[in-house]
């Protein structure tokens, strides 16, 4: 059991311009936190300001999405970014976004990078503590610490160790409606069971990570795996339903054993 | 006469990835304040994060050297953005700065808009109600005011009583090199004879300047502008000689009656 | 009366990566001829393909529609671009398309500039030579003419003149739903009554304009303002359903005197 | 004994807005092919049309050189573009450029990948094969081929029966200056001795591939490596003096049984 409270997170303000994109006023009334687009993979100066007023609207934390410069691969293809380049890019965006939240009177919370930076950081060390070199950076100064959420594996002590070298502490992120292969990673979407269909199997899985249980990999092993927050997604045609349900569980989790 | 301090003020940190401009490990040593791009007329992340570290080096305070969004034009063709637009890519680019100067122990300590933005700033009011917003939402959870450095003309005064609606600070900015039509702005460079040559004509504008004496028309009329900051340019042949020049005399103005 | 055929143009392939834009699958099997976003103010190289597949599918003329390099402002807003920037970057934009038109097996049939650019033309002369400068470099080695399509006004004799300076062709497009000042210009969209809500309106201007009737300005006047094209829009609501009735009144248009 | 003639290649008009790079107006009197950057790493619609008109002047021939759309990492960096998108993205650039050459009464000769582009070809075969389709659609009522340029490598003859399967003649072009692994690929940077320093090496390594002897790699085999053009740089300080030395020996290359 737990009492441990998840926070649901969403991939918030990555409209473009002209373009829009997300149902960010649907689904803002149920999320705790918003991960803001920084405008390197999406989103403006503009929209991140009409993002940030939104957040503050509905009382949602907002954290720093920042990603590679690739506007029209929006973040998502590895690019190969020299180390000292990826700290001085998630600094520009994490300060960025900050002085726009500052305008609404709010602050970043904490800083979720955004696609290929996202998965890279889990397989490129170098990339993590490039990462963290960033943050450790715009601590200076903050009353408050600026966590980095990363996705939540088997190995959370061992990453933890690792960001605890540069004073930087992180938050770790499930995911409800995908499958995990046997290893403990998130499957690959070039798979057709990756993406879970049914809100039964997406309820169960945030059930499990809710109460502090095991989840199942794709293999039928028990994974253990801890997270601070599950990521929802607002593009599927039922997410806000499933998003509903999700945070109904979590106010009252309905653990076995609690 | 006058005992204020004028200080040297230049644009730095205007390459862009593998494009390098200007002279700036020459110039810094000669300058007090650097206007460090932002990223949207010149500069990226990382070649903020190496400019910042000169001027550290230096001893040079930087300012934040905001545009409009056109690298290919280098910010210096007018574009037609909404004042709201305007204020959130102000707030933006300066906070990306602010990040990044943080994570060299620094801090931004005044906003100067660059090319087209700095011209519309004194011809639409509008731009400049937008920029002053963007300032007022910066300084909030500051120590220190920001201050917004403008072109010196005649008007200082009104200007300043606009910028107060906003509780922001003016500096003020003149060129010892340039011409100043008779209505007190800098001569359009369409014009031959809009850029001095000649270093005496150069160093006699600035003593001017620095001793708060008229300067001349190219009319021939006295123009009272008051200024807190000269600003140099690296461009030239013998920029360097002439900018030692100017230090030299702005130490020791020799103003008739001091 | 008239026998003249006017065929209905749009504006396509306006998505850029991973942002969705329009309904162009929905609208494309009504039009003759399609104004493909060629990746300055929307679009992006695979967008075209996908763009040229979906027009050729449907036998509909694409056209190619440069702008002003301003994604993020959707090149609505004028920048003030030199003249031989400007033949430049129409050359660059249609011959991207020209190649990628001829991996479809197609061909590239006339320029219509998008947003700030289109304006700019009827109010800069300086704009429209430098659009027809790019045209005359680009009908070089053409089987075939490369007509510039731009707004109809009582003057298309005029603009047909100083086109033809440079060897080039106009083509001449209406706007059924939009109201027209009193100096034939269309409405700006500034006016609540700029733009036609009820079908019958819409439908009685495109009447006029294909039996060669005159046009009532908003004040009233008639208006002698002949068209080769009527440019329709697929992003309101029932744009469709006003399409297939403009549709039908081109096929037979029922003039007075036919 | 070779009779065959070598080219000289260079990259060329890599500015990009008012960032100026390259010494192009030293080079272009001294090579025979242009691969004139298209925008995507280097280059804009203006400098595009200059670059042209400089090589016309001197009687070069132009190819394109396409890259990846990364302006700040100047397309040396990898990116997972999928492979339409590579076709799409060649098309749109080599598209660009032909239409600006024909505004010179001039036309694109080859096209030469450019950085990461240019070696991915190499290691990925999707790659290679996306780039030859853009080529064959590229071909279509071209009057001539439009050769690709790719490394020369012991491999040649594969990599020609590979671009045969889609009509795609290849050009080889050698290196020089540059050491060669002894798998007859040209050495990494990484190394201290990839590049040579001393003009009678550089010098020694044309001659061979002029006469078609065997050069020597790194770990003193003998490589057998065909080409027909070699790449000369123009960013080292007596660039030009050994372009000059190359030239002469190309034009009597004094092979040991001619």
């Amino acid at each position: 059991m737990t009492n441990k409270t998840i926070h649901l997170n969403a991939d918030i303000g990555e409209s473009f311009g002209p373009w829009q994109m997300g149902a960010d006023e649907l689904i803002m009334p149920h999320i705790d936190w918003a991960n803001v687009a920084c405008g390197f993979h999406a989103s403006d100066p503009l929209t991140m300001s009409t993002t940030v007023k939104l957040a503050k609207k509905h009382g949602v934390r907002i954290g720093a999405h920042p990603a590679y410069p690739d506007l029209v691969g929006f973040g998502r293809r590895h690019m190969a970014c020299k180390p000292e380049e990826i700290t001085a890019l998630v600094q520009y965006q994490v300060g960025a976004l900050q002085a726009i939240a500052q305008g609404h009177g709010g602050s970043v919370h904490y800083v979720k990078p955004h696609g290929a930076l996202y998965n890279d950081m889990l397989s490129d060390g170098a990339t993590f503590d490039a990462v963290c070199k960033a943050i450790k950076a715009l601590q200076n100064n903050r009353a408050h610490a600026l966590p980095l959420m990363i996705m939540a594996t088997p190995d959370n002590d061992a990453w933890q160790s690792r960001a605890e070298e540069f004073g930087v502490q992180l938050l770790f992120e499930g995911f409800a409606d995908r499958a995990y292969d046997d290893d403990g990673r998130i499957r690959s979407r070039r798979y057709d069971d990756a993406v879970y269909g049914a809100d039964e199997d997406i309820v169960e899985q945030a059930r499990r990570f809710s109460c502090g249980d095991s989840i199942i990999s794709v293999g039928g092993f028990p994974l253990d795996i801890k997270i601070d927050s599950l990521c929802v997604h607002g593009d599927s045609p039922n997410a806000i339903s499933t998003i509903k349900k999700l945070r109904e569980l979590l106010t009252d989790s309905g653990c076995a054993n609690a």
